[in-house]
């Protein structure tokens, strides 16, 4: 037996790139969180520490500041696609290119009820995110956001579970529902009007968040999916992950005091935590559209 | 020379207490984070372990869920203020109470162009802050918020600015400027409508940041200050801190790129850190108003 | 063509178990962070919130606290073993299990130069990991640490590198290289010393960390998975994640002095991001002892 | 009445300085995050954006990094001396000078049972702080650690407390106790061994911890502040801030098993937070040493 070198990538992550379109007088922004990873026949950096095909991380960063400006960011879909490209195409050794963008948003202010030009405020807390992929398996885009933090006073139940010997939770009819969502959704396509989509996506998810009675948090998510990848057809899978977060009824009784659902504490840890795949019976093969990481392959 | 107790205080910290009110189908939410702190004749804890003058924490705890059932949850001041009086007034040996709440904002879903009844999404990063003290100097409110990120992209200066043998900034008069807002302020007044009040206060402190040619961090800080004090006058002092985020311009001419302004890194750590405090000269004493732990009086 | 539920899990994330050891006066402690998830015929929950086949994410709470008493802790990589049996054995529907623990250390208080009985301090930042898959493509034990941040001030180079336009960065035969190591190893047996195990493998970490000198963090990586590897034979596979925290010597020429590597700047981001896989030739198929999530199958 | 400025302070936040000692094989590491403020008279910054007074921050950063070169590292105290000094005595409109630093602990590599030269890990999580200041008031230093967390797992009661309509904890004899410690000291010296003090000090506070039959951690309190007062002179004044960090013992009876302090479930939030200060009743005033930011005069 040998030990042989699997899988490897190296890049660099988290480079805060910051966007200002100023052609005109009214600014736009985009503010982006990107990691770069570069794969290929890298196996003499490692055995040998012969750097000869290595393009140094450094390089790697220079490159996504340099194309914020030659190319723009007209999404973090399309820049993302726009910086694999160019690792795979230009760069020879390099096989294959995995670029991770995130997009925090911003909102203009509003000064005595007009948007401001130049100004803007931090908005919401989730996260839009890209993920793509270049390499011999294809040009593959994958989006998502994530910490979209929802809330439902009521409109979730929670009954009928199995239970047994360590079973002590009780059936509830009318509970909080929250969670921090976190999705991701395979595109087929490499050529949309990426911002639309996305806004469409969120919409529908919150829209489900918001309508569905739940019987549980696992049929939320799946009518979630199912409401984003009826309307996107050139979604072929969703990866939904949840946490449950719970907000438990304070017992008032002791005081006493009644209390019909409206005074919560909520828990920071441990949280239930709910994961479901979505996928088209007829998807393409994935290839390395999800690989994120050098030992995910 | 002896060693003395001075100055203490023990309490609950970071209940994470959520109120929901359902008189209707349309509900409302209060997210809170309450901290409670009590102050008085406690020595005997200290030095000889004995309790007979201590009320636990976690009944702290449960007086502040209580509350939120039987007193409501107004506005974080009005409630600190109820908490506070009770300790004071209603718990023989306390003599002192300081209630900190931090207020998470959430805003309504929209669903097919609706507000919706019972769902919301988390709104922004700021954090809505009161801090109530009610001992023998008075009844003190301070409001407050923190974690307003705010960005502008051009309209911001720094030049004219001393120097010496470790100075090698360069002088600009356009830049971005990027802060995340902290601020209190101390009112003189314990009966104000409280959620009109903090509404207007920060949209004073948004437009001024937006609107105002900046010379330095420290002139925004200023204005901001002084606009707020002007509008009500029931805010004897307003307390600033403002990290400058900075954003730097990152250098493409090594690439043959023109930046103008376009394309910035935004950095982590270090930062500057400005900090201001206004006050009317007239103020009235702050008493306790400013003190937040044992160790600041 | 039909939208259809793939991969799906649910279970009970961050359940903070400490378990005191007091049959003697000198205690013994684990402080644990476990995670559970549950695999198997789950659809109906997410397509009809039809929760008959679904235990309780509290209940799988309440089942990993109970364990902790009725079978103690010996390891995080046995008390993984007992749990998943368990779930997998005893539940009726559940066809495959996932528990992911942390281990949080503590050293032992010195009073007076002995070791305190029941007094402890938390002691480095580096967290054991375990991660123990049971379905049916077999009983996977995966151990790991992460967060365990190594420094050296001398010894380690970066040259010879590829370069495009992009490409700025001088060559060094001389930096500080520094990370906060992410390992995992996946065992072939079930059946280890596991404690004996985990402090030879961190052994040979930091003492290749320390003495090779190192052409490229890649370099550093394959010799420390490759060591771990000769020295364990149960070991099939290393998966090591590192970020290059670069500390930057300061330029200070500008002031008249020289740094000759003594004075650093360390940044937080971006950061170089190196991943590697070893793995030996004959390994035996890793099946499902990976898969963290639903959605990485 | 009118509106005017009042306390405030500006400088640079958290440059992540390395100090590398490398005069022999057997190089030395500081790790420092050091922040840097001054006072003055600096309204005209303020108030017209004036800034012929205003050393910029950037210039802050370059000195504190030039004189880790200069004047090297002794202690984090003695450093923080040089800096303040050079502030008030050098820069003519510079009147006070705060700073404030951090420094994170490192043990050698052992690499075959021998302390490796130039390699360390990260060692505990306890942060050893210093905060000086100079000003008309004196040269102040304030020593302290933060986030040293201990655990005992006996030797803690909370009992005989007061009760009131809320109280629902029950007396307990036996209870795990468990802080993150944060404790600042003020010396009446400037010229100390910084180094050796320290960790007398923080000898003497787990010590105390661990040996006392606690009950009540403000009564544990007490004792560490008292222990360190008495054996160090030069120590007029102790602030402690404790967080009681709960670990709930898990209700096993539901299952039939007896948890007799064996199982205990570690708590995030909420927790008790305990205060105190001890001061000798002939302690010189503190002038400004205790004021951290601009608001808290």
């Amino acid at each position: 037996m040998a030990i042989i070198l699997g899988d490897n990538q190296y890049g660099k992550a988290e480079s805060r790139l910051v966007r200002i379109v100023r052609d005109s007088p009214r600014h736009e922004i985009r503010d982006l969180n990107v990691t770069t990873a570069l794969r290929g026949p890298f196996e003499a950096a490692y055995l040998d520490g012969d750097q000869s095909a290595v393009l140094p991380t450094d390089t790697q960063k220079n490159t996504a500041f340099a194309f914020a400006k030659s190319h723009g960011v007209q999404s973090i879909e399309g820049f993302g696609l726009d910086l694999a490209r160019h690792f795979v195409d230009d760069i020879a050794p390099v096989e294959g290119a995995r670029i991770e963008i995130e997009e925090y948003a911003w909102q203009r202010a509003v000064v005595d009820g007009v948007e401001h030009d130049h100004t803007w405020l931090r908005s919401g807390q989730e996260v839009r995110t890209a993920a793509v992929t270049v390499d011999a398996s294809g040009d593959h885009v994958v989006g998502g956001l994530k910490d979209l933090v929802l809330l439902k006073s009521t409109g979730s139940e929670f009954a009928g579970f199995l239970s047994d010997e360590f079973t002590t939770l009780p059936e509830t009819h009318d509970r909080v529902m929250a969670t921090a969502l976190d999705v991701k959704w395979r595109f087929t396509s490499v050529d949309l009007e990426w911002d639309a989509v996305y806004a469409e996506i969120k919409r529908l998810l919150v829209a489900q968040f918001a309508t569905l009675q739940s019987l549980a948090l696992q049929q939320t998510l799946w009518h979630m999916g199912k409401a984003v990848m009826e309307a996107v057809p050139e979604i072929a899978e969703v990866r939904l992950v949840a946490p449950n977060k719970h907000h438990f009824a304070y017992d008032l009784d002791r005081f006493g005091l009644e209390n019909a659902n409206e005074v919560f504490w909520a828990a920071d840890r441990p949280y239930g935590l709910i994961e479901a795949t979505l996928i088209r019976d007829d998807a393409p093969a994935a290839g390395d559209a999800w690989r994120a990481s050098a030992g995910l392959a």
